[in-house]
């Protein structure tokens, strides 16, 4: 990934403007990092599975990102039982494209501070 | 930054259980990054110019990752004027470097995903 960086206001280096609520709760951002490869969406069981969410959380969350317009979910029949497909949006994709670029600066800002450290980041598994 | 792959549920990929709510929030986020390459620490004045947060949110999320022993606080005086002075502390800096080991894997994973995109991810900024 190019080391290139996203705005940042110079009076708060750290403040991090661009982590969005919406994207940044921890279950919305397996959510989208999950859709972001499928073109196609997945289906809500799939998205389940793949997120460790219940139903009621997936639900709920499912809420919060078509509420703000950056999934988009259709309701359908597949041999006569409901399937729901859920989809990113382009306008999520986006912005959640954008909200990666902030993310990948807060682990520059961390590196950058343990530099010296004997790159403390890459042995941090093993503390 | 290496590579590495933190653990990982293998049935809920894009689960992220790593990612810790007491240090995924965005202003604590903030603050760790800030004080991570801060050996002697940070006085509260200065993390909250960094941080770009008020006195009322700073403290309240200062104490949170006190409670949690992420953070040590000190208070002293500096020519008779109190001076708090915030460290990073040996487990918070520990348990922050793990967790930024699955921040760096979630954008791993989203790197995977646009893979064929022509690095959309590289050009997200300019959408």
């Amino acid at each position: 990934m190019k080391k290139h960086k996203p705005k940042r206001t110079r009076a708060h280096p750290f403040a991090y403007e661009g982590l969005d609520r919406v994207m940044h709760e921890r279950a919305r951002l397996s959510v989208l990092t999950s859709l972001l490869g499928q073109r196609d969406g997945l289906t809500f069981g799939a998205l389940k599975q793949l997120c460790g969410l219940t139903d009621g959380n997936l639900s709920r969350h499912l809420e919060v990102l078509e509420s703000a317009k950056l999934v988009e979910i259709t309701k359908g029949l597949d041999h006569n039982r409901p399937l729901t497909v859920c989809r990113i949006s382009s306008m999520g994709r986006r912005r959640f494209l954008n909200y990666l670029t902030v993310l990948e600066q807060v682990l520059l800002d961390a590196e950058s501070a343990t530099k010296g450290s004997a790159g403390e980041l890459r042995t941090a598994e093993g503390a």
